[in-house]
């Protein structure tokens, strides 16, 4: 199995023998991050070791036990590593308990599942038993989507990790349709597809550790969604396992015969059934893909830029525009101690210098991808649409760095973790015309929380880049940095969460573009949606689950 | 008032004063027709005077009257012409019911509101006063979706015309969103969108008489959906009142905050809430659009050519393949009979023979349009890719021609009704690997059906086309002539409608791909979703519409 659970880490992201790979410039970094905190040091932060870790007692009895391994066999496991695993996904507050050992709620046990038949099974046990059951991909959410909760009536919990459901079913080159299991990784799905000539252009930034179900559960989105769609479009048709039966929809390209139920299933999160099948929407390989930087002079700038070129009729397949704060982050630490500038370098800084692109500069990555000729044709569009908004063209330099380290990425948090300093992102998207008010307003609550609860000169570090475009609006993808109150992690992080999800709502823009809701975003999304949204989902969920047994503790 | 109901006819297509312009050709169609049915006339088959109609009495009391006049004044209408005209949507079956002076249920009033506040207090007097409310836009369905219908238990019938509010109510042209009353005609969204540069793209055939509400209720297509996107598509966010309260969701370019209740509100066909306001996805006006034809050696060689450009990354904004039938219909009936043909058209004539295009010959219409680089640039990539499926390029021609008839079209329907043929359509979708086994089965269903009831060498005209391309599939429109039998037309219709429906649910297709299901094919909708999908269904009714107040009798 590609995936075994023991080369994952417990209490971090990714592989267990993979660390934050700073290229040679651990240093300079250090020395970047102290300066934007205000803090002159970093203490060592470590983390607790699974084998100190105390966790609860299993709440399943024995009979309980051997009923499910009746059903399951081995496939049942209660070892403290597959519990811990299994008590939380990956955000901020995750780490935040699991390094700390207060983990809080764990599974009772963890089975895994290889049919639709025992998932069946097992809803039918759990509904018997009063268990929670937690329908688990990847693990890598980062909202709460996945975390161990139990309703007060409930026995006991029991998670349902679907990772060794991963077969390719169906692959239909004609209508360019795949059918997989829903427990298939990014890179399994991507391997079956590319052997046959196809790809489904999926890459989220959590693609090695994150599942096809989860992508649909939580309404995913990858770095080339201009091209390749968001999930809910990629998507096709589903086979939802709920307590109430098998809950089927058909592979259709459209349809007016009502309403569309593809899209209750997708970000559903697991809270009204099991996603066990899906048909997903693939595209042949594409043999050229060319990534290209360009630098503006300022965010507002760059983001026009972005507006037109998401506007016209055949936007790039990826467009990812930093901030300020964020394109001096990205220059300033990639730049290696030891690199000394060429002359041709040092000319170049000082002519952007003189034409104004280094005082607040905005940098902009896009991605073409397809044939030859569509990629090669569509480069000079480009690059006139940005110049004509004032772009400087970097060239390919920039784009391949990022394209290089981009799965690295999300190992810098544990790295952070490790040195009393927090960091977490968060998501939204809004329509053109209130982005640039949604943007500084969560800017600036961010900035404010964490400063006013630091004081002293100490303060946070936040920035920013748009994501994902579309015609009428974009997605903003805020990150922060912080260093953290010692015995007051949690807290500390919950009024930043609290006051950047106030500012959102607050500006019309969405809690999230594409992490889902979990438990993180539950105390707003009444405001999102409306009572009477809400009432309608609600609704849905009792006719599914009418005793809450999937996935209890989150946003409904 | 741009549509005084006075100038529609109330028991056929359209504007009172217009009929189907047959272009000098009346004879040759006729001609044509008939030899196709294999009758040597038709018959005349008037339609019954509207004075002439005997009308059940108005159910509702004096006092529910004076109570709904407090309410809106004039604007509550009893007269046998308004009670008449929205007593039935225009399919073949509301036509032969108007025809005949057999109407069935009519509303016992009609209402005009002008606000939501008033919608909102008939909600209330409807649900008080247990009476049926049918939202009524332009009334051009043509599967029973606005029929006079009541539940057993409900008193009586009132239809709420909502054309009187069609204001267009905000203009956001950074993010290319515009906000409009629903009760908007086509024409009228379309001028005050163009008078600010934009337009909405959304041309369906019905397009002078539907209103914005009604295509977002039955998830409409435009003919130039490729480019600008299905209804669903095009709907950023709306305004619902139901029953239980106002149900609205927000204007997001995407999001992962649940599932997107917009595509409930999509294909609700008036029996979750009614659809008062909505925001749009606009575009700016295209300034070039050019149409152009090509002939295939036959339908199935046509499929493969469109399915390329339809999994291309830029598909052409329009796509209209006929079948061998429907192409042959096209080039005789258009054929004047005093038309000289030319030296050149014969050598052309000739040359396609040769080349064997004229046996099985199978007609493409695509459009391009946009800027004139980007039209002028596609065109080449469009010529050549036909050509290379095997396509001879007849110019643009043959686009003009459909591009000028096609709102003359649905006028046909009548002219065959006063000679006893009836006509209907009916479309679908499917995936691309399972298209030509769908339209094989559904043409010979059809045939079949038609043929048997008629005997005697009469038979059935059956010619399709495809309307709308997707990535992994495209919708077939069906149109079928018959002679009517006398004093079984409606049995006659029945029969056809269940074949083609059986043939289609079998096959894997949807029910519906832009017109929506009404009362028409609620005998086969649990079919396409599932006992647990109409369940869902059902759950979201209840929750917002508990009495069942709206719309009664479709397909819920």
């Amino acid at each position: 199995m590609l995936y075994d659970r023991t080369r994952l880490k417990w209490n971090g992201w990714g592989w267990r023998d993979k660390h934050y790979d700073f290229e040679g410039g651990e240093a300079a970094f250090w020395g970047f991050l102290q300066q934007e905190l205000g803090v002159s040091s970093v203490p060592d932060t470590p983390a607790i070791e699974l084998a100190e870790l105390q966790l609860p007692a299993g709440r399943l009895s024995a009979e309980h036990l051997q009923e499910l391994r009746q059903l399951l066999g081995e496939r049942v496991v209660t070892s403290d590593f597959e519990r811990v695993f299994h008590a939380r996904g990956r955000s901020y507050s995750d780490l935040l308990a699991l390094r700390q050992g207060e983990v809080g709620e764990v599974p009772d046990a963890v089975v895994y599942p290889v049919s639709a038949a025992e998932i069946e099974a097992l809803l039918r046990f759990a509904r018997s038993q009063r268990l929670a059951l937690i329908p688990f991909g990847g693990g890598s959410s980062v909202v709460g989507g996945v975390n161990a909760a139990r309703k007060a009536d409930q026995s006991g919990i029991l998670t349902l990790d679907l990772t060794r459901m991963n077969r390719l079913l169906r692959l239909d080159p004609v209508s360019q349709l795949a059918s997989f299991e829903c427990g298939v990784y990014g890179p399994q799905l991507e391997e079956a597809l590319n052997r046959q000539g196809f790809t489904a252009g999926h890459t989220p930034q959590s693609f090695e550790f994150s599942t096809l179900g989860g992508w649909i559960a939580a309404r995913g989105a990858g770095d080339r969604s201009n091209r390749y769609g968001k999930m809910e479009e990629i998507l096709c048709a589903a086979r939802v396992l709920t307590p109430e039966g098998e809950w089927c929809t058909l592979a259709l390209p459209a349809s007016a015969a009502g309403p569309d139920l593809n899209q209750l299933i997708a970000g559903s999160e697991g809270l009204f059934g099991v996603i066990v099948e899906a048909t997903i929407r693939i595209h042949p390989l594409a043999p050229t893909e060319h990534h290209t930087g360009f630098l503006f002079r300022d965010f507002a700038t760059g983001v026009e830029a972005v507006r037109a070129l998401a506007q016209s009729p055949h936007p790039p397949a990826m467009l990812r525009l930093s901030d300020e704060a964020e394109t001096q982050f990205m220059f300033r630490f990639r730049k290696k101690p030891d690199e000394s500038p060429s002359k041709a370098k040092a000319y170049l800084k000082k002519l952007l210098a003189w034409q104004g692109y280094t005082a607040t500069p905005a940098l902009l990555l896009t991605g073409l991808e397809g044939e030859a000729g569509e990629v090669w044709s569509q480069l000079p569009q480009l690059s006139a649409s940005c110049v004509r908004h004032g772009a400087f063209p970097l060239g390919k330099g920039a784009g391949a760095s990022w394209s290089k380290s981009r799965y690295n990425t999300p190992y810098l948090r544990d790295a952070l973790l490790e040195h009393g300093v927090g960091v977490e992102t968060l998501e939204t998207a809004i329509s053109w015309s209130k982005l640039m008010g949604l943007y500084h307003a969560v800017k600036e609550a961010l900035q404010q929380v964490i400063d006013q609860q630091l004081g002293d000169g100490v303060r946070g570090f936040v920035m920013t880049h748009i994501s994902h475009c579309y015609h009428d609006g974009a997605s903003l993808y805020f990150t922060f940095a912080f260093p953290q109150l010692p015995g007051r992690e949690l807290e500390q992080y919950q009024l930043i969460k609290a006051a950047a999800c106030e500012a959102i709502v607050a500006q019309g823009g969405t809690l999230s573009h594409h992490h889902g809701l979990g438990a993180d975003h539950a105390p707003w999304i009444v405001r999102e949606k409306g009572e009477l949204g809400m009432g309608v989902l609600k609704a849905v969920k009792d006719r599914l689950d009418p005793e809450g047994i999937l996935n209890p503790g989150k946003w409904l």
